[in-house]
């Protein structure tokens, strides 16, 4: 029996820092809908999906910084987005800041949730990998401030079955690390779904930067290939409050081929059906994990965080 | 101070099952003089580059078999190899099968060695990532017993400083797997040096095979970006005692950008002047480990080796 999950990936043009979350729903209903009137069952909305990139300010006041976070999920503005879902019939991926009352605190994550057909959140996720920094950066002209307003996720990389297969779930930076794929392919993740917001001044070296497409779509397809997975990427794009961030979302199949890509910087559903069974062929040949992988030379990769070169002493003086 | 070096990949076209070492050494010798002539400081030669691809055969007879093995580095014919870089005053890797009398016992290990450019061997690399079958396979034209040949390596991914940077090897399957850059990338290597015997039925499934190009360099450029470091891709290719196998050597750049591509599939030698500085750029921005890497998530990754799929009973009836 050949498992197809119809997929859909909805990027958004820029979110105006003056849009209400409800103008935003409203722009995410009609995305939902147009996924579903061409054969999706699951879409895929960017990271941090209801409001505009606010790490890219330093915002000091406690009461304007929290105004771009969900206290609740669904809450009174997002009900409708779930609604929706539940009458269509079409599952979601979501990316939102997340407020959480815990551990007797109010703890703030940069979160995304999966949502069945029935409308009912079957998995959350919270980033790891926060890029950027915890205090502003002279002479950027935008900021990066990930670090500073969320904590490091709590929840690992869990994946949940659901719509025919295995789940998994990472947010932008994530999509950069292999061991973000690896982790969720080592609990058999058939489809990694994933949001970014990604400035083309990301890193601040122009060599770099200028080659934040081609690092977008090559981390995607690695880690699709590298672990017979599926991976929607869907993007926030376009220039959002004079910050210009990539488009390109993508569909990657997990031979690591892009099958369905954006066109536009702005609002756009692409789709694929997306044949579950071809991750399984290389699963059970080229990365039959259990048959190839070698985990007592891998150590170092949980052992040690940051990278210690040998010291220069070991130079060998003719080499 | 910028720090250049100057390498070379010696891509080898077919050797026949017919040719002497002595023969094969001759060709590496030429292709050593071009690398020189061509200012290389470092020429990288492929996996197994002493003989024909010998996995591709069921060998039962013990003394056939071990023809193809290496008793010693250098011995009475690679010792010329050895001269010539000596004379030349430039560094080599090469893969090799290797012999070892060691913990009491004859081991087999498919090996590569970083000689300096006075012709001293100053690291020893042993395959970790074994692919193919230890058992011939029913159906297939050419056999893939690599499991049957070798041990898996004990060596694990050490670097090396020489050539004025830091240095890592390893060999052809070896670049499939992210685990193998990211051990290096954790000793802070600037350069991964490895060499490859890739036939195009490598899976024996046509749609994957068909793309067997792709995801070679595929998986090359995401260990070099992801790790910030060069890497020398270099094939043994052509038509091979029947078996036709991938060219396509590369030097990619820690952008992941192939910077230079062999052109046939032959004997050829390609180069680059490769700044490690460039590397540098990326350790200290997006992929500053030490800031960025959360080794707390990763666990699985040395806990597990095969993948584990959550139970089917975790499916939700209407996901």
């Amino acid at each position: 029996m050949t498992r197809f999950v119809n997929v859909a990936a909805a990027q958004m043009g820029p979110i105006a820092k003056s849009e209400t979350r409800t103008q935003v729903v409203a722009r995410l209903i009609a995305l939902m809908r147009e996924a579903k009137a061409r054969g999706a069952e699951l879409v895929v909305f960017p990271e941090l999906a209801l409001t505009t990139f606010f790490p890219r300010w330093l915002i000091d006041n406690e009461a304007e910084l929290t105004q771009y976070y969900e206290r609740a999920m669904p809450g009174p503005e997002t009900q409708a987005l779930f609604d929706e879902a539940h009458r269509l019939e079409i599952g979601f991926y979501l990316g939102y800041a997340e407020l959480a009352q815990e551990d007797g605190r109010l703890r703030k994550f940069n979160t995304s949730i999966l949502v069945d057909r029935r409308g009912v959140i079957i998995g959350k996720y919270r980033k790891v990998h926060l890029p950027g920094h915890s205090e502003p950066q002279a002479g950027r002209q935008h900021q990066h401030l990930e670090k500073r307003y969320f904590e490091r996720g709590n929840t690992g990389f869990p994946v949940w079955r659901g719509f025919g297969g295995v789940m998994g779930m990472c947010l932008c930076n994530d999509r950069r690390w292999p061991e973000t794929y690896r982790v969720m392919g080592l609990q058999g993740v058939e489809m990694v779904l994933l949001g970014y917001n990604t400035p083309f001044d990301h890193t601040g070296h122009d060599d770099i930067d200028a080659l934040t497409s081609f690092h977008n779509h090559l981390s995607m397809q690695a880690g699709a290939y590298q672990n017979a997975t599926w991976v929607v990427g869907t993007a926030k794009c376009g220039t959002e409050e004079g910050s210009k961030m990539l488009a390109q979302s993508v569909i990657v199949s997990p031979s690591g081929e892009i099958v369905s890509m954006a066109s536009s910087i702005g609002d756009e559903v692409i789709t694929a059906k997306a044949d579950l069974d071809i991750g399984k062929r290389y699963r059970e040949t080229i990365f039959d994990f259990a048959r190839h992988r070698e985990p007592e030379s891998y150590k170092l990769i949980v052992e040690r965080k940051g990278a210690m070169p040998p010291p220069l002493a070991d130079e060998v003086s003719l080499g």
